[in-house]
């Protein structure tokens, strides 16, 4: 049986560790099609042996790929991924573009798969910040139940695309240099610095970002009245998302039951032992598809309290691996 | 009136801001002595066009002393603070070795400078991130009653001293230059990477930073039932604090009553207009006496709650202007 997947945006950041994820976790694409801005349209791009041409996004240039991975920002999302699904193509987009709307679903697989069966077309893949929390909150939630999610985050440079990882970069090297530095993708710097802005500020002066945590995990959890407050952090780290999490529950919980509960769950690694200096960092969590929890203390100030440290790749569960294994799923179903 | 200061531990990242700080706070000494390790005994250090030599502690040393700013670390500190008070020395000591004896006072002069003068020998000047989080949340709990504090920190390399501080610089050039790179004196790797681990692990595997803020805050706010929880965070920032802060109080707060308090706090200066991108930066704190407070925001998850971010320098007032600014109500009291 033929079976096109089609990555949108694959010059980025994203999109290139899209292509990674298929070939690690053997996706079953008898053929692959790579789309691009008009700038990138033309180079060839090599992948588990066979090369391909990056096209420009055209009308009909959907026409025969079964699924298309968009990650191309929500303009291009909101162009494009309507025009491929009246082509047929099931459309699993990393934008933000899609993710409030009601008929659309916004699915982690580890914590909501039935939902990626409800589509009309296109399923919304969640933010990455989100999606690192959500895998490793929600078994807690299911053994006491949350009642209300405060998290300070630490966000990687990766989060705002490849430019911005090489902004990093390079304006470390300049400070290291004893160089001025001007800021470029990010609205001030980034090297040897951190800023509580990502994304633009909306209601009550909180960003979209912060409120992304919440409204995306309520849908993603089906908890619509869930407790969320955060505030987001852009840190000097490569890749890989970290956060500060302190739960509160319905039900009691011990450390030792969240650890219990943790060491199964799918998605997540259990990285907890402290004394041994073993606890969630961007580093130990790049380039892994599992979610590290960590530094799981009892938070005693206030009832059935725990604190948290979760960090998961950015690039990799936050938004690859997540959108190739909703892919996954509706293969699943179709056979 | 002969006044004589000593600065132990005078090569150390917090002693150098020492000195910068009796110099740009036209602190009125009339003899100046800087104590090191024996190994920087006899080094030359010019301070206000004046040459002074980096003496070894020794017997006797502090005669003479009329006031000593001890950062030498906690084992100096337990070993020559009393020798010094012996010698009639009023010690302000940097370090965590008298901090939470019942008679030693524990000061932050913009929040209870009166508890200075009960002094019997030795003040304790406060851990840095529980300076700039207390002079940031103190104002608002004088308007509205704190009840519960919930911080996750970002903190620099400077907290950990002035080789670490080189080890940032270092390994980061590692690699930007691709090299392998090996902790030295953090835990685990800094360059593009955080960790939350900042001191040993103790209670309920809450790191002795994190209990610091607990034990810290409500000893010098008064307030012995406070509710305080915290993640402590090392970032690679070189220096500068910052912490994403929780705040629920007893009675109603607005975000823009808080930003009045703050407005005229002392030690506070109010950096909160976010849509021209003002907000807490460790950049931004570098090099200011004062703790900055922005990105406010209601908390609707809970009652009468707050959502702030707070950067202060830690050298500056999480360390050496602190204590400074203690000699100073010292010697005000005195005339």
């Amino acid at each position: 049986m033929s079976h096109t997947v089609a990555v949108v945006g694959v010059t980025g950041a994203v999109g290139q560790e899209m292509l990674t994820c298929l070939e690690e976790r053997r996706y079953p694409f008898t053929d692959l099609r790579l789309f691009a801005s008009p700038r990138s349209a033309g180079q060839k791009v090599t992948h588990q042996g066979k090369t391909y041409t990056v096209e420009a996004l055209a009308p009909g240039c959907f026409k025969g790929v079964n699924v298309a991975l968009f990650s191309a920002g929500a303009s291009i999302s909101r162009e494009w991924a309507p025009k491929a699904v009246e082509q047929g193509t099931v459309v699993v987009d990393n934008s933000s573009a899609f993710r409030y709307e009601k008929e659309i679903p916004l699915v982690v697989p580890e914590i909501n798969p039935q939902a990626a069966f409800e589509h009309r077309g296109i399923i919304a893949n969640p933010n990455c910040t989100t999606i690192i929390i959500a895998v490793g909150i929600y078994p807690l939630h299911k053994k006491a139940g949350l009642k209300r999610v405060v998290a300070a985050t630490y966000q990687a440079a990766s989060g705002a695309g490849a430019k911005a990882m090489e902004e990093l970069r390079t304006q470390t090297r300049e400070v290291l240099d004893g160089k001025s530095v001007k800021p470029g993708v990010f609205p001030t710097q980034i090297a040897f610095n951190l800023f509580p802005h990502i994304d633009v500020f909306v209601e009550d002066d909180f960003t979209k970002e912060e409120m992304k945590v919440t409204w995306e995990s309520r849908k993603i959890m089906g908890l619509p009245g869930l407790n969320v407050v955060t505030t987001a952090v852009r840190v000097p780290v490569l890749r890989a998302h970290s956060a500060a999490v302190f739960l509160e529950f319905e039900r009691p919980i011990t450390p030792a039951e969240a650890r219990e509960v943790l060491k199964s769950a799918p998605g997540v690694k259990l990285v907890d032992d402290p004394k041994e200096k073993l606890y969630p960092t961007p580093l130990r969590a790049s380039g892994q598809d599992d979610v590290l929890v960590g530094r799981i203390r009892p938070d005693k100030t206030v009832q059935h309290g725990l604190a948290i440290f979760v960090a998961g790749d950015q690039l990799r569960k936050g938004a690859a691996t997540n959108a190739v294994q909703i892919a996954e799923l509706l293969l699943k179903k179709n056979r």
